[in-house]
């Protein structure tokens, strides 16, 4: 089970790894807010997401004879991409299993990345998990969860480390933090971290609206699904429910989700481009969306909140600058 | 004049205030051009762009009474930003000369941060030199120059001893630091940091084709002016000239200067939107430019380069997107 002391010795591990991303703010998101808005901007971590945290704590806490052999993920996008940097690192095998139709932009750069890379067809037959079983098998692989797994949640926890440090050196102590929201990695490890480093920030996971399962799951005291299992255009960050680990310790440190619309997500991305300088993908917005546009459901005078990732394609950026504000 | 003491004075000063921004890379970057890329992203500084740290570093080194009476800049873009902010900061009246046909934008962004705006017909009869004479006599104001001021180059510098520190952390101690040059303000105070703190790196300035008086003035070892004093999309970086008091600092300290071309920048404008998750307007993209399309004009296993701010609007940006790479 992840904790304080998981977290730390991630964190050693990531040092010199893992970059320390800053803590960003601008005053003209300030005023849309009502109050100090801090950014998590994780779209600058390697590979455009959080999830190198999580890749790189999990290699790294295996023991050298299994990681040699190899890891194996399933993933369609920013998990892929972090597993396979740090498999790269350490110079081992990666096999990322793919969707067919995942965007072809995420297939290649996996596979730049060094990994390999199966794709399967998600709407035919074929079963991810025993094309996984039988690689796994065949090979030997470790297979490294996107949330569900202690040194993944340890990993992305590192990210609460920062966020505690760099809020206190900003004179902000007592605050929500608001997270981007798939399967509750990086929400329970910011939780755990800020539980022990700063107990006076809250976290809330974000989502958006159709997605909601973490929201749901928070308020109803129980995890509860998706309708729908995937879609739309947040897609970095939906997943079918909370995770059987991440749920409980979200239940126990987490305050009430929040939820946004894609509309306010891609007004979000476009407020990032033109007052903080970085891209977040519309997933990757939902939080800094949450933080602007809900100001009555936050209370205090500041807010933190995460940029859970960057990867988007220009069609999609295109559609966020077109928004007018 | 401006040396080490004065930057690291500086240094000291802008604690709190300036945001020290990461050293990014990506693979697929160091793939294009041939060796490893770090990405010095000021775009990520506070207002957008550099700026603000010379602004701070002048304005924190006025004594209190001269302070209170505020601080006069003539500036189209981002000194005025820089300068509006600190000035915001310490609670002193800013007052910005600005062309009436500057970006609304940036006139909005000004205003936004409290500075009083004065318009002035470009193209017409009135000299904006005679307009500010006016108002510092009338107001007691100090007049805070963009580049050729010995505590703006301080500012600047600053930038540069995070360089050092961030480039030795990568285990980089022999590269070429390519920076994108208008006045010579950062180019200038970079090569300073340097030359103390990291004496294998070598700062090469940057610029775009037609408007390289940097690289000529260099090369024929005096100053020499563009043909035009203004124009083209890089318009954040182009002076009619290297300033009085940055080029002896860059003819004793930097290497030959690069040019890129428009369309070049407007690519690594897309390829830092794609591969580091950062907005880079066009002449903030020059050095990046340089760093990955002329790998033949550069030396060694490393190249380190600035960009140097990120206020472009969407329409330009959208310009960069529909570049195919």
């Amino acid at each position: 089970m992840s904790d304080i002391t998981m977290i730390r010795a991630a964190a050693e591990r990531l040092k010199g790894h893992a970059r320390r991303t800053p803590l960003l703010s601008s005053p003209f998101l300030d005023d849309i807010a009502g109050r100090k808005v801090l950014v998590k901007p994780e779209c600058l971590q390697h590979t455009g997401s959080f999830k190198y945290r999580g890749g790189r704590s999990a290699l790294s806490a295996l023991d050298e004879a299994t990681r040699a052999r190899g890891v194996i993920a399933f993933s369609s996008g920013n998990h892929a991409q972090g597993v396979a940097l740090a498999a790269r690192e350490f110079g081992v095998p990666a096999v990322i299993i793919m969707p067919a139709d995942a965007p072809r932009m995420k297939i290649d750069n996996t596979r730049a990345l060094g990994a390999e890379v199966v794709l399967y067809d998600r709407a035919g037959g074929e079963s991810r998990e025993a094309i996984g079983e039988k690689l796994t098998n065949e090979r030997g692989l470790t297979l490294i969860k996107p949330y569900d797994e202690p040194q993944v949640i340890a990993g992305q926890g590192t990210c609460g480390l920062e966020i505690a440090e760099q809020a206190r050196a900003q004179g902000v102590t007592r605050a929500d933090v608001l997270t981007c929201c798939g399967g509750g990695g990086l929400t329970a490890g910011i939780a755990l971290a800020l539980e022990a480093e700063a107990p006076g920030l809250r976290v809330r996971p974000c989502e958006p609206e159709g997605f909601d399962d973490t929201a749901r799951s928070l308020a109803e005291g129980r995890i509860v699904a998706n309708t729908q299992p995937s879609g739309g255009i947040c897609d970095a960050i939906v997943t079918p429910q909370p995770g059987q680990l991440t749920f409980p310790i979200m239940q126990r440190l987490c305050g009430p989700g929040l939820t946004v619309s894609e509309d306010e997500a891609l007004r979000a991305m476009k407020l990032a481009f033109e007052r903080l300088k970085v891209v977040a993908e519309p997933g990757g917005a939902v939080a800094l969306a949450a933080a602007l546009f809900r100001p009555d459901e936050i209370a205090g005078d500041a807010v933190i909140c995460t940029i859970s990732g960057g990867n988007v394609d220009a069609a999609m950026f295109r559609r966020a600058l077109d928004i007018s504000l």
